[in-house]
């Protein structure tokens, strides 16, 4: 029912300068309306956002980094030194550096600088401090920032940023869709990947390889399970138990190209199918086609978890509580929204989401299925090449 | 000078109970010398190093999780209940779950009827405030907390975390030695591995394949860069550039087996090397050795940077900022300590730590040298396999 995926070639790497400040200007007429001065942002992906600075180096918890979007002008970035070249290639002028790591000062300084004619002014400034956020930076570091800034009001501008970020620009949909080829060649070649008598981390290996080789950047996220007529549980690492006659193989993976990911799973049966995982399937297949039926402009996550749910329950009395029915995906495994009861937010087009159905049965086993796509005007554009109508048997 | 790295095969998974009865009881001793009643963790690492829960699902920031360490008895998870199966894998009794995501209520209400006693009682609970610390959960959520909580003061617990965490077990560092022996492998491959006229973008692609295939489970982390005479950023992701004769490549790798980190770098030159990069390439390779020479029981993080500073100062008057010449290394890509001037840890046995002494060069140019080790009773134990004596020319 919804187009299959297309893929045109590997998009060039980053984004031109217009699109952040089209980003920035967007972000500013929100902070406009709310009577905000700026936004001052911690985390990686917000950082990427309106800067284009992006570097694996936020693995390294030593170092806080700080961008600040005033409601009028460039985002000012107040960085460690080590990222100053890297900040250079990006289209932001204002660049202050410490030495970091430096536990008496890290930033705060330079922070209160820039910010103390706006405390003066009893200015409001945002910051995420909603659902999906965190503030990365130490604690007691934000415990003396608000002391020496104690004139400004700091409010949460979630909601501005969650706007912002969950539709996605042409190129950012470029980008996904190509990492979601990607991954969706990696699975179609499980039947040469996979095999009885493997050993799961191998499986995990083997996969990341051919995901490496069809041209993703990386596999940062790779989670799964195996067992004899089902897995019971969706985030585990892999374990060294060989696969065997009767398993069902799930690999859910999040690959990634320039920045922004792919999320979604296959399953396989390794060389036979017990009837009640074939069932599984069969429901979670067709919960998917009823998500994709319902993803339209103007429908709400929480329709979309209506139309999923009602499938499920014709099988499931409720066991695999996972919370939601999918989810936002983009420059992280998932993003906003979230599709759940308590989740309203209306689908516009070039929201880029996940169908995430899933379901418990027999003994304490679960099932998963995920699919990516875009809203569009009219059916959804599949980013995931369809999963198999029917649970393929490999190996 | 130092041992060369050994390697005894691949480490089983996992560690045994006692180890982390013996982690939380050091624990203990410790928040009974403070006068803490508990302490409240949001991180994976430490989600990991007291209960054995392992997950790349941290990678998604959807939901928090909380693990409460009483100054008595066992740890009290408090998660999502997806994450349920996989905890009740490890040694804990005490799990408690909510349907997470739920932005109304994300476990905030199962924390306050956990800590409420103490609340009453004005007990003291830590939490990482410190350096190198974030609290992983929404700022306004936190807020909300602490309010419920007002009885309890929340105190910094970062010391007693550091403390434990800085000195490795026999098994963390057989991973930490496994793996860096896997990339030691893939590095050593470089000759087959990199040519002139290879995109970068192929380069790191090649590197992360060649590590799968050695044993690593992952490489999360891969930065680096190549230009004409040398690179000017350590930290990027890689571009589209062809690598051409001349160029001066670096990689840095953090892979993983079974959540514990290498991380070390190796330069090359594509073709043929200038003097510049010869005499810088020198430097470092010798401030290595005045490193390895005095990381001893005893001598301090600051003696580290001190003895390596003095080696890089007779060719570089202060361009290549970074802030320090190494760090603590495990379950985290950088852990504390760092060998820095503001740094007075003294290093213990079995502490493992990168060596990494920077410069800069020429026109804005940088170049880094890193290995892992082990401190020993003696010299120390090389992890990594040491970079040859002279810059390889390859391709």
């Amino acid at each position: 029912m919804a187009e299959a995926s297309s893929d045109s070639g590997e998009p060039a790497l980053g984004f031109p300068v217009h699109e952040f400040e089209a980003r920035v200007q967007r972000a500013q007429a929100a902070m406009m309306a709310a009577g905000m001065a700026g936004m001052l942002f911690t985390t990686e992906a917000e950082f990427r956002y309106f800067s284009g600075f992006r570097t694996l180096f936020w693995q390294s918890p030593t170092r806080p980094w700080f961008l600040f979007v005033p409601v009028d002008g460039k985002p000012v970035a107040v960085i460690p030194e080590i990222g100053a070249e890297l900040m250079r290639r990006t289209w932001l002028d204002d660049i202050r550096t410490w030495p970091a790591p430096a536990p008496d000062d890290d930033g705060l300084s330079l922070l209160v600088d820039l910010l103390m004619p706006m405390a003066a002014a009893g200015a409001k400034i945002g910051l995420p401090k909603g659902h999906e956020t965190s503030l990365r930076m130490p604690l007691g570091d934000w415990e003396r920032l608000t002391r020496h800034l104690a004139g400004v009001v700091f409010c949460d501008c979630t909601a501005i940023v969650r706007d912002l970020r969950m539709v996605k620009s042409a190129r950012e949909i470029d980008k996904i869709a190509h990492i979601c080829a990607i991954a969706s060649r990696g699975f179609a070649a499980a039947g040469d990947l996979f095999f009885e008598g493997q050993p799961l981390t191998e499986s995990f290996r083997a996969f990341r390889r051919q995901c490496l080789a069809e041209g993703a950047d990386d596999v940062p996220y790779l989670v799964g399970g195996a067992g004899p007529g089902g897995y019971r549980d969706i985030i585990s690492p892999p374990a060294d138990r060989p696969l065997q006659k009767g398993d069902i193989l799930m690999l859910d993976t999040g690959a990634t190209f320039d920045g922004y990911f792919c999320d979604f799973d296959r399953n396989f049966a390794i060389g036979a199918a017990d009837d009640q995982a074939k069932r599984a399937y069969d429901v979670l297949y067709r919960a998917t086609e009823a998500g994709l039926a319902v993803a339209r402009p103007g429908a709400t996550c929480c329709d979309l978890f209506a139309a999923m749910h009602a499938v499920i329950a014709t099988f499931d009395p409720g066991t695999g509580e996972v919370g939601r029915l999918g989810h936002g995906l983009g420059m992280q495994l998932t993003e906003w929204p979230s599709h759940a009861p308590f989740d309203n937010t209306v689908l516009r087009e070039n929201m880029v989401i996940t169908l995430e159905p899933s379901l418990g049965y027999g003994d304490g086993m679960i099932m998963v299925h995920e699919e990516n796509i875009v809203v569009g005007d009219g059916p959804p554009r599949l980013l995931s090449a369809r999963a198999p109508r029917d649970l393929p048997i490999i190996g």
